[in-house]
């Protein structure tokens, strides 16, 4: 029995003491009297097996602790939490929750028989989910009394947890009432203490951060929703380490960055669409080169596609169906065709809709099926980095994060099934390269098939074997999320952590065996017969607008230089030298390098070279009358290390020679 | 009085003669027997006053000849084809029509009083257009009478003549029609010569070459029109000339060599749009980096901007009132508002309404100004490849020459007005150097301010100079074009003319002075006070596409080694060579070069030798015993020239050498 429940036996004794002036607290609802009535009949039955079981004879069961250690305990009786004292009383203050036989279990259910017992502590992954799973619940209780909110969805997240509910049409959250509702959290928490010795330890310190609004997709009569989200955390130390991250990640938010290196902005005349202002370009074209680079190495075949297409391919290709509310779909302009009311065909009622790419694949199903194709072109492998569209709700949008029109590092193998094996191998080398390069470091999770799963079992099985034996040889950590694959075939999710340990879902490797069959692909195999090519999806960098977000908050926007908007500036000592400046501008600039010139005479040169510093000019470049005379500049890093006077030509062929290697620490071994 | 009243005159003597078993011919509608009732009225009228006139006293006029000599002639009497005969038998042969002080003059018509003559013969553009206009008006007329179409439009074009017409909302042209129509034009123009003798040089030697359908845009209930195209000439040398010169471009049509070269491909389920293939998306790319390069040599900043915009957005620029129809519009999915029959909001119709950009201009607009700018920012000009989407009637689409879909290599310009001169310049050497690397000639016209024209007299007074200083000083020849300026400001068209002397628009370069006026643009000026900015559109290569196919044909599939998407192909002597070939191609492709192979053993070395010359590789690397055992390549062109042994590391260096320099004719100078 967790928190929620407990909370609702409550009845909310903190109701009229914590003093929201802010709403008036409207009469419950029947549902809720109704709902509250049940739980006391489960409850109350639950309590009485509880005190039967106990009663009877005191059954020894046997539990194997951690550690693979066996403990005695007693039947109905013994509690994780009793046990987690016995092992240390570190452990007990510190768990959040057992895990019995790999079911989740709250700390003081007695145990019922011989178990398997295992502890989520607030460090595992897992144990964050229990624990913030508790505190939307809490959130929940609190929305629901203090707001009269009919409550939706309220799951935890990567780092943290959100509430979904609805106030009615106009009734928004105000900022000014989340520390109501955070204190009566708090309260609620405190008050569940009776019921379960709680430790100050395991006292739930939250923050609720952020209130917006969402959408609940109920089809016809979608309604808008508020969201309140929060993070919540064992001890005071933890929120207090956290507060300080979070400072730090929003001096680093992308927003902030895109906005004061003048990268990108948005615009409410095209919602979710970014603006790339020409730094923000050069970035944005240095990651699509460097892929480009990847993509000759590795016989990977740039195509281009058109960006709308008619229904009738979305139809074919399953996504008019699985995926139609999230994709642009319009009629064409009235010219080509008799208006309606005239119109006596009788075709399909999609005949003339076109819809926006919200993905690239159909379109390489019909360049591969647009001629015969042989098992000599096989592997096949076409590169895209066509504009998709994806309807997502405005409030989902933030940022570069989501969008409603980006670009992916698309790519389609199509290849033998007894080639699959090489090509994951391909795809895994792939996104090692530039994982390394971006600075990540990155965890893999294969996604085996789910319940639902489309096509042969024998197909899966084999394709399944490939991937997890793929996995195993290329090394890096990886998990299994058993039935996690998508109904078209098995995948390899790919999560980066970033410079401040965030993660985010970037690249994926994903098998499909059913595009090639809803579009009929075939080659002639090597004994003339026709067969079936595998279809791999693929993307390492995913949205190119997300990972120059990803990466803007990972360096901070002090870019490496072959990604940096600000590779150099050259500053004149007096206005003597800006003639000279400014042909060592122009020897920079003909080098497709970043060269501007700070001559600004009104500033003092040591009040530039800060300047230069502080906007993260990889490299100054001072130029004096001995710099001059020489044909030299002097050069200072972003970091305000000397590295002294260099030949102005060799300069810029040292910084050609870093920028191309991509080394993320040119300013060190320039 | 030109051949069309003359036809109509004959009210059809040929109508029962030609044999047409193809259609039937209607009843002549009730307008068509009131019009040549009028026409009856007034050619009796001109006849008789034609009579008076010369009744009266001979009244001696001064005519001046081209040569500048001046003659006496009759009024009402002397006609121009009287006084080219006095000049030449072959003036007066090839004569299409005279211009008297300005004026077009049929040949026959008497001049009446002092006049300035000139002739304009087939061989100008202006006398080609004379003759094609009355080839259409024969067409008109044979169309009428055989097909009893209502007749639209039917002007002359560079290459012809076409006549749009309406034949009911069933009835086409069939191809098997063209003869039969031709033969009748043929009879018509025989016919015609009582009224006029014509010489056998001026028969109108013709052919219709093809049917298509247009689209009569009339609002709101467009009709299906059908068009006829065909072209005419004097002379059966000049006819049998174009016949051959057609046959060259046919062979050398761009939608033949990309299906044979494999560079793009056309799908009914994205008409209007191209896929580009692997081979074409290298083409399309190396143009892309050409364009990219010169930005950077020219101080042009890229930028990226979204592909959908708000309504509000068109309404602002102006293109919601006069570009709407042309325009791809949608209803975002439903999931963000509430439907429409529960909305209380009273906004404009228009409030969710998004459209694709057909052009960029609008987006770089909300760029400029999204923050204050300053006098020092200037010229600020931005640069943008993103997708542009128009709705092309299904009926004019063919090939890359008009798509749905294209990008462009699409700037604009932001400057004061003293720098306009500069800036104007700057674009015109822009073009001039694009436009030699890829081999055309070009032909520039100004075009000043049209009768509605927006905004100050003096401004367009200024700006008008400026464009004509610039083009005096830039030397190239230029044309004026009074009137055809857009209304928002003067412009500059540039003509290419391909290597077939096919003219293409491709560049232009407008000024703007409504959008900075529109869009509320402003800078802060030296002074400190808030100006106006002038905004200069242009393009260099137009549509990316388009000018792919343009230089396919130019270069007849034979890419010039940089654009080439076939540039080297590495051919082992045997099999024992096989794994060296294997290792040339890998250093060609990790140059960025393209590398094939042909390592058949099927076919002997002189076989792939010239399928490889067949296939227009620039280069043939033979690799044998001798060329493996020194890590050398045999060298041959695709015009089978042989360069002997070269080292390959160096064959690779100058490959790259010739391709960084974008020459014309590397086979030439390797």
């Amino acid at each position: 029995m967790g928190l929620y429940q407990r909370c609702r036996r409550l009845r909310f004794p903190g109701l009229h003491a914590c003093g929201l002036h802010t709403a008036a607290v409207p009469t419950p609802p029947h549902w809720l009297v109704e709902r509250l009535g049940y739980f006391e009949e489960l409850w109350t039955a639950q309590v009485k097996r509880l005190a039967s079981m106990t009663q009877e004879e005191q059954r020894t069961i046997k539990i194997s602790l951690p550690g693979g250690q066996k403990v005695d305990a007693v039947a109905w009786k013994t509690t994780p939490y009793q046990l987690a004292q016995q092992i240390s009383s570190n452990l007990a203050d510190t768990a959040v929750a057992a895990q019995v036989n790999g079911e989740p279990y709250d700390l003081e259910r007695p145990l019922e028989t011989d178990s398997d017992l295992r502890f989520l502590t607030f460090d595992s992954a897992q144990g964050k989910k229990v624990f913030w799973h508790s505190s939307t619940h809490v959130l929940g209780a609190a929305a629901e009394q203090l707001l009269g909110a009919v409550l939706c969805q309220g799951p935890s997240t990567e780092c943290g947890f959100y509430h979904d509910f609805f106030l009615g049409k106009e009734r928004t959250v105000k900022g000014s009432e989340l520390p109501v509702l955070e204190r009566f959290c708090q309260e609620l928490t405190a008050a569940a203490q009776p019921f379960r010795r709680l430790e100050a330890s395991r006292a739930q310190l939250r923050q609720l951060f952020k209130n917006s609004s969402s959408v609940w997709k109920f089809p016809d009569a979608p309604e808008t929703l508020q969201r309140v989200s929060g993070i919540s955390f064992p001890t005071a130390e933890e929120l207090r380490a956290w507060e300080e991250w979070r400072e730090e990640a929003e001096l680093r938010d992308h927003r902030r960055i895109g906005k004061e290196q003048e990268l990108f902005f948005f615009h409410e005349l095209s919602p979710g669409s970014c603006f790339f202002l020409p730094r923000g370009t050069r970035v944005y074209n240095a990651l699509v080169a460097f892929i480009k680079a990847e993509y000759t190495r590795r016989g990977f075949s740039e195509v281009k596609t058109p960006t709308l297409f008619s229904a009738k391919l979305w139809e074919l290709s399953g996504h008019w169906e699985h995926y139609r509310e999230d994709m642009f779909a319009l009629q064409p302009p009235g010219l080509d065709r008799p208006s309606s009311s005239q119109s006596d065909h009788s075709a399909s009622p999609h005949t003339d809709t076109l819809a926006l790419k919200p993905m690239n694949c159909p379109a390489h199903c019909l360049m591969f099926a647009h001629r015969p194709r042989s098992w000599r072109e096989l592997p096949l492998r076409l590169a895209d980095f066509g504009a998709l569209h994806r309807a997502e709700a405005s409030g989902s949008l933030g940022g570069l994060t989501r969008l409603r029109c980006f670009q992916q590092d698309d790519a389609h193998i199509f290849c033998a099934p007894d080639q699959l094996e090489a090509e994951i191998r391909g795809c895994l080398d792939f996104l090692h390269s530039v994982y390394t390069i971006l600075g990540f470091s990155f965890h893999m999770a294969l996604s085996t098939r789910p319940s639902g799963f489309l096509g042969e079992p024998c197909l899966w099985d084999q394709a399944e074997q490939v991937l997890q034996q793929a996995l195993e040889e290329f090394g890096a950590p990886w998990d299994i999320s058993p039935g996690d694959g998508a109904f078209y075939g098995p995948k390899i999710d790919v999560h980066v952590r970033d410079a401040l340990g965030r993660p985010h879902q970037c690249g994926t490797i994903q098998l499909d065996f059913q595009l090639p069959l809803r579009f009929d692909l075939q080659y002639k195999g090597q004994l003339g017969a026709l067969e079936r090519p595998v279809l791999i999806h693929r993307a390492v960098l995913g949205s190119v607008e997300r990972m120059l977000g990803v990466l803007a908050e990972s360096c901070g926007g002090k870019w490496p230089l072959w990604l940096s908007p600000f590779q150099v500036v050259v500053i004149p000592v007096g206005t003597e030298q800006e003639e000279y400046a400014r042909e060592a501008q122009q020897s920079l600039r003909a080098a497709g390098l970043v060269g501007d010139l700070d001559a600004d005479s009104g500033l003092t040169l040591s009040r530039r070279i800060r300047r230069a510093q502080l906007a993260h000019y990889n490299f100054q470049f001072v130029v004096g009358q001995r710099e001059q005379s020489k044909r030299t500049v002097n050069i200072r890093t972003r970091d305000n290390r000397r590295l002294g006077e260099r030949d102005l030509a060799e300069a810029v062929q040292r910084l050609l020679e870093l920028q191309d290697t991509r080394v993320p620490n040119a300013e060190e071994i320039f």
